[in-house]
């Protein structure tokens, strides 16, 4: 077979053409990325992008990690499996036993695997499906700007109204309550919730579960304390209602430890992983829940894609990597309080304007009086050759992802430039 | 990084102490499978398994195709982008480039692509959104023993009750319809579904779309024929519902054709692929429909992994090897035929105890009195070093999903193991 | 206290002016009723009215019986209770021994009484949570041009479509079935059905109840043959549905016996009453359940008006003066006899045009080809001084609900107005 | 017709074989009820109880009111129309005539009227349907311990867990609110549900309306401030959201002036009314809503009872006999000032144990830290022959509805009764 020639061009009609409206990142990013590295993309053109975006968390060791490219080419070089759907491989054996040894045993976790499809979104839903089955229950207490996931079941407990309106069909069986700091801390936390499960006659559906993100991505990198989440988790104990933390995007080491909720020494009975649990940027997805909670008939859930082999090898080699020790887990720490530290002068400069948002390496700038500055840092960003993203319900907060591997000089660089972009958007605006 | 040591072991300890009990192809096939090749699978102790089930429908040109392989090792090598959400990428773009000018113009389907997210069900689900969003109805018409996927709207619309169970929610805003040859020829096609649509006091409520298999997997093998579906495609027309094919098991050739509509000459509004379009078993999944009714706002469907460069590499590639000229499909075709025929005899030797099922490679063998020897024939095969599925909703239908591409010896191996095996259950039982 | 002066001007604009437009029937039949008497309506200014209307099936006893009169006023003249909620009063214990005399004991029907608030949709609402509470299922089986109220419960189970839309909702957790004779007798009863609920492939969520009438009213007067519910109530025992006889506006005599499932020999578990149970025209409803259904919590279903006292007066003695022998139901099978008669030279003069439908008193005259005829007879028959409505889904049914009380003159008068209505407008048309 | 035998038994052997166990209040007061007059109920054996009940709310002008009975009987006598579903009677029109010059004028609100079925379900369905029409939203926020009825559509905005769980399928669509004080005060109104309606990333569905009691009787009397009301109506105008009153049981003068919304000087979108609109406990029901949301299309919502003359005929005499002057009004809010003052020396004696809630005659006694106090109090009145009731989520409540036109000295008797009581369960449970 011939291979086709390589087509260099900056040429982008055929995405014009073909592709549907639908599409986002690629019309404030209107290039054609070539090859990637670490934090770095490379368009057709030879331009170099510093990646702070960080595949929306789904790069947390950067782009094309060397070993574990190598792991891959060795992998498919030999013929290991492909596809397999939840046959038994050497490939997700591997993944299994090291990511009891590396991730569950030493956190004591006693979860049950589940390979529920190889996205964020599918492993929501057999969550969600999970609880309501083994609880007898429909109703699922969500929060507020949360984000779950495109399909009915994550997208009815997911807060933004546009994607929700998107359903066609009423979103039904989810309740929002408010999430950590939803009213700048005046009001006592779970006052309204506790109070709605209590009262027999609040109208309130009893819930089957609670899903939440530690820190939430989407909704504008808003951290959650660990007393919140304490003060969650031992509410939902006291009424018998599951908890579902959806470490999707936060998961994997992006605020530091390997899951989000550590810190808060909380133990959630179901957790979704997707995004950089794959490690490459290869679609992987898993749910884990107490083993008391394992009543699946086999096949109730099921997924053509559940087995990605490709996955489970970079998955394996990325734990082994980078949760042998707390090498990583310290320089996340690091690198998040560098952030905050940097950017502070922003916050006393331009006071009221601007906050300071998130845990490890996830972190935001909120432009509190103007939205629409975050949109002009990121493509200010863009212009200067850096990716970062815009996040929260009025997309007013930029947003980092950066990987967790980046250089201190990539650090550095990416700093600057915000910083830069930040300064001019609000000078402009307030001058 | 060090390499781990290939663990050949036979050892399955990890998946029974870790691994969800939802698990299970596993439970029938309780052996580790290393490597593959065409349609071969092969233990960790060298064990060789003709492989008839094809990844459900994932590996239509087999395992770890030659040409895709180098393609994907090259890619990987030089640094291709991995992951790129919706970013414009040279894979992308030369799959939508190939895409267009192998699979679209020649057929004059003028659709626009949309990439859901990667997988089967986050088509189904954009798909059924984009209908009720274009249509402002909320119900979908769907047809007994359906199967369009696990998450929550597309569970919604699919036929099975067990996997119906497992939403933990009252499905709602779909209506069962017969499929083709549901009353074995007795009733008149689509008297019912007409009669309702029409009849404004019929309770119905009215549909924003039709969704349908051409062939249904999961559900049995049960193909439609070319005159009921232009008979459902001009009552979609006249009633202005929309019509989605969901070819995400039966296109990509399996058919025949590229896709499973074109013997009837139909042009859906709606089409979801994903199984076989990666080539390689990649994740990848693609929504395509008519221009006019693209008015998705952009993000408002998305997914982490929608841009699996990987696969598309691989998918290119399968479509300008496979689908420059027709000799797959005749190949297919061709197969298809020699199947029927081989099988044949058992149907005259056990009169009324059988039925062949089926178009192209979608082929099954339906035991009409006696359901559990699909499974036994299963068991025997798989003892016999073959891999074949049962379908239906009784499993009572022996599944032939084999690579489109097995060999003359392949394909005559295959057919002489499970002819032995039908034969011996049939006569055990029939003594 | 004054009495007003007696108003007995013609005027209509506080109609026009404070009515909301959703006001129906004076719409058509736009004068001023004041008095009323047996099958006569007497306007303010002496024009009289011959009532083959009958309150939509509230006044089989016509209008004002003489001895419910005289009961009433002796009651409201001693200051018997008139409103009592659940409590115990000696008019509702008279009204539960005659029921139980007169209707339930010689019938054998051994069910509970309950009183869900006055009107029919309460009672439809009752039964369908009834049924749910007691199987745990939510889905409920109704027919084709079914009615069965305007509540959210009841219109998500009816089938009109202009009646459905005004919910605003979705309506969901039904699913409709043909009725008797919907295919004109060429398929085969509950092959459908049937199916459906047996095949575990199917897509129909498993149902608690089937609700039907056995003559549909609004539905366009379509009665149900004895051996097509005599199937019914079978199919619904072999698969443990629950069967509602939905009798608020064909019980009480209306098809000639007390019930309208009496002729078909089968035993609902759970059956409504309204509309004519009351006897005088005044408001009132019960849901009858077999003993062993009867698992509600105290207070788990209540209404403000579920103790009509009057009600109880007039439904106890309509018991008593009619369902003591076998007279009125005698002569309602006979007047439906002459009904039939009478008619049956316009059948045969328009043929193909015209259908004579109905059971007992409940009786229709469709328009096969042009559905508006049926409204140009209502409104010569009300030039005539008749009163008589349309029915079905396209209005194209005369719909006869006479007082079974009315006197042989009037049935003769009734009768010949209205088919000279009908050969006029059928002469005019096809002319 | 021979008139029955008046059975002066008091057996109830019929009740407890025949009707339901859903029934209630006959629990509690076991006897049966023979005659009434103002504010006594006779039973069977002559004794009188004073009635606090007043029919949950139907009764404001006490039981069989004089004028209000002579003019039934003259109606009944002279033949007027008993059953007239939507057709103009005059009856309807007097009706009409005089809530136009007695109610809305005097008010300046220019309602349409319509008359939805006679109870209060029916009306709260039409002004949710019509809600929902008119906007095009699904969703509804209620208000914790709201109660509005048990018919699906009513239900699903009822805060009651266990009327709730009557339905057997999930509500959805309703999210409830916290009622005025549900915090004691503590946070700020309206701080959640502001936040979630301004917040795009809530997760809440915009809502078609919000339905709330300006004084929640089945939950507890609970009263809110006219300052709350006004901040709601402001807030329901800002987001355009209709605002439903549900005045069913707190309308009619039960809290001093005819609606409970007027004091807060705001003018609803859409008013229920039923109980004690009919003036002598024959059920009837209206809907009011501001003219230009009557975009009903004719018969869109219907129901057999909508034209409940004799109700309509009493309803009449009641508004010109009751509110043409503001006597009643006057008289209630005295009586509720003097409730307050005789029963807040409890309140010191059993400092909080004890809390009197209310406006006008809806006056509550709840039982802060023994809620089953309330139900001891409600038997010992009972044994002291006065009838009250319970209420609120945990029945905690005692409750008066007492006819508004009942003497000083029926006044006096019932306080002093309640008083002893309330003293005697009190001293008995803090001895």
């Amino acid at each position: 077979m011939t291979e086709p020639t390589h087509d260099s061009s900056t040429n982008t009609s055929i995405f014009d053409d073909r592709e549907s409206e639908v599409r986002s990142y690629s019309r404030n990013w209107p290039v054609v990325f070539d090859t990637a590295k670490g934090a770095t993309l490379r368009t057709v053109d030879g331009d170099e992008y510093l990646d702070f975006f960080g595949g929306a968390g789904a790069l947390n060791y950067g782009h094309n990690d060397e070993d574990m490219k190598n792991a891959l080419l060795e992998y498919i070089s030999r013929d290991g499996v492909t596809h397999s759907l939840d046959k038994y491989t050497v490939a997700k054996r591997a993944f299994l036993e090291t990511f009891s040894e590396k991730v569950l045993e030493p956190r004591g976790l006693d979860y049950k695997v589940m390979f529920p499809g190889p996205t964020g979104t599918n492993a929501v839903e057999s969550a969600l499906k999970l609880a309501r089955k083994v609880t007898g229950r429909e109703a699922i207490i969500n929060f507020t700007n949360s984000f779950h996931g495109m399909t009915l079941g994550s997208l009815s407990v997911t807060g933004n109204s546009m994607k929700r309106a998107g359903a066609g069909i009423p979103l039904v069986h989810a309740t929002p309550m408010p999430y950590d700091n939803y009213f700048g801390g005046v009001t006592e936390d779970f006052q309204w919730m506790e109070r709605v499960l209590v009262d027999s006659g609040s109208g309130m559906n009893r819930p089957a579960a609670v899903i939440v993100e530690c820190v939430q991505g989407e909704g504008g990198i808003n951290a959650a304390r660990a007393e919140w989440l304490q003060a969650l988790d031992e509410l939902c104990k006291r009424h018998e209602i599951l908890l579902i933390i959806d470490d999707v995007q936060m998961g994997c080491g992006r605020t530091g430890e390997f899951f989000s909720f550590e810190f808060a020494g909380i133990k959630p009975d179901i957790v979704t992983l997707s995004k950089s649990i794959g490690g490459y940027g290869l679609p992987l997805a898993v749910t884990l829940f107490n083993r008391e909670l394992d009543e699946w008939t086999p096949g109730e859930h099921n997924g053509t894609f559940r087995g990605n082999n490709m996955a489970f090898v970079t998955a394996e080699l990325a734990l082994r990597k980078y949760w042998s020790d707390d090498a990583l887990q310290n320089r996340t720490l690091e690198n998040g309080r560098i952030l905050r530290e940097r950017f502070s002068p922003l916050v006393y400069k331009y006071e009221g304007k601007l906050e300071l948002r998130g845990r490890g390496m996830a972190f935001g700038i909120a432009f509190l009086e103007s939205p629409e500055l975050a949109g002009q840092v990121m493509a200010r960003c863009f212009d200067k050759k850096m990716l970062v993203e815009t996040a929260g319900p009025s997309d007013e907060v930029v947003k980092f992802l950066a990987p967790l591997t980046l250089t201190d000089e990539e650090r550095d660089r990416g700093i600057e430039i915000c910083y830069e972009a930040v300064d001019h958007v609000l000078a402009q605006q307030y001058a």
